[in-house]
């Protein structure tokens, strides 16, 4: 048996092009185009080996999805998943999921504004370290670019393990003047709704028995437009 | 020894007519006259045995404090523990507590548009069924009367032993579009500022080893542009 080395991987990369995207900034502007459609565009910041990405675009086809990391071996674990989950929902002909190649810093170098509807971040890296806030995916800094390519129909699904990181994001929500909803404590409580798809890390936490917080973030104006009134429809209830 | 029983707290509360309030509506609109200054007046509504308020009235000379609960037997207590506090802190002649006899749920016929500046909700009850939810005091209901009682300086501090009261209380902040901060999943987390004054709750489950959740709740619009300004010098630094 022949072990594949980090060279293979590279190589059967380059050959999935139809799902493999290792030059995303070729894209910038134009993801609507590689779709040829379009629907929603909805991204994961760090998908790791993309059970969540690609569960969710075997069952939205209507739905583009991305899914970007910054190392081969998870792209090419994610891009097995994608076929696999395509095979198992009857759906071999799906093209609707891109799993890109890329450094999170530089997201502004891949999305134009508007172009996105949803930003995914699940277990995102906890930096415990006060000089290393700047690198939490939920740092205003980065909230600040997610707004940009945000569309109006727009928001963030956050989930984390970390209570440490989950109280650090709810108060940078907040002080970039984003209304968040659904924010739960213990995603997996009983009684909480069943939407839930879990992601690898999520798997092994609640394994663990440790709670997941999560929550949603309203960015388009239309959002929180439909928001607001959604709102006011349950109150009067 | 004798006993005290109900009727004898009820006579000697109504005999503390400098620090006990027994008919709080006919102060509504004019508790700057009671206090006899123009100070922020800060409310604690569910104060329970009175410590934290009367520890932070002692403290605070310049801020006028009110104290709320609804049992005769709590009252006696907080004022008890009301003159005990200022003679600890050397400053006996303090004139700026009300210990206020009341039933929440009808504030509005206790306190006018603007006159508070901040609500105090420390380990509110937690009212565990859904049917039971509005009387939460983080309902929006209540949260919209705080609005209209807070002054354009106004916020709430929360804290609380209870996770779900906790995220209830998140959601209700943000479905009324306030803006929280200092949010913190474990107040007595090492590192965190020790500003902090304990209720009697509070030292119980801290005891037990709970964590404490807190948050602030921006509310007037002086408040909110302070807040807004202050980010922004910390975002430069
Ligand atoms: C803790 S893992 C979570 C993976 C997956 N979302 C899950 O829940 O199972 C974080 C992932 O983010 C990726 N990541 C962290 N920083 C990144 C960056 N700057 N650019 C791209 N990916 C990044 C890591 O490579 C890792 O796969
Ligand atoms: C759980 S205790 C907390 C007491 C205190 N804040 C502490 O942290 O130690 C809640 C208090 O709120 C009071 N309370 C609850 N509902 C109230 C209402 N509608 N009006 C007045 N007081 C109320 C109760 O009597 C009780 O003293």
């Amino acid at each position: 048996m022949r072990l594949r080395g980090r060279r293979g991987t590279r190589e059967e990369l380059e050959q999935r092009t139809d799902l493999v995207v290792l030059d995303p900034k070729a894209y910038k502007g134009r993801w609507h185009e590689r779709f040829g459609n379009n629907n929603p565009i909805h991204v994961e910041l760090g998908m790791g080996k993309g059970q969540f990405i690609t569960q969710l675009s075997a069952q939205n086809p209507d739905i583009n999805y991305i899914g970007i990391d910054m190392f081969d071996q998870l792209l090419h674990r994610a891009s097995d998943k994608a076929i696999k989950a395509r095979i198992e929902h009857g759906r071999p002909e799906l093209n609707n999921l891109a799993i890109v190649l890329f450094n999170i810093e530089y997201l502004e170098d891949v999305f134009a504004d508007n172009e996105l509807e949803r930003v995914y971040l699940n277990f995102s890296d906890p930096w415990p370290k006060k000089r290393h806030h700047r690198r939490r995916l939920t740092h205003p800094n980065f909230l600040r670019k997610y707004m940009r390519m945000l569309n109006s129909n727009g928001d963030i699904h956050f989930k984390t393990d970390s209570e440490e990181l989950f109280e650090f994001s709810l108060n940078s929500f907040s002080d970039v003047g984003l209304r968040m909803r659904n924010i739960t404590l213990s995603l997996h409580r009983e009684g909480n709704p069943s939407f839930n798809v879990m992601t690898e890390y999520e798997g092994k936490f609640v394994e663990q028995g440790k709670p997941i917080y999560r929550c949603e973030v309203v960015v388009g104006a239309d959002a929180l437009a439909k928001h607001v009134e959604a709102l006011k429809t349950e109150t009067s209830k």
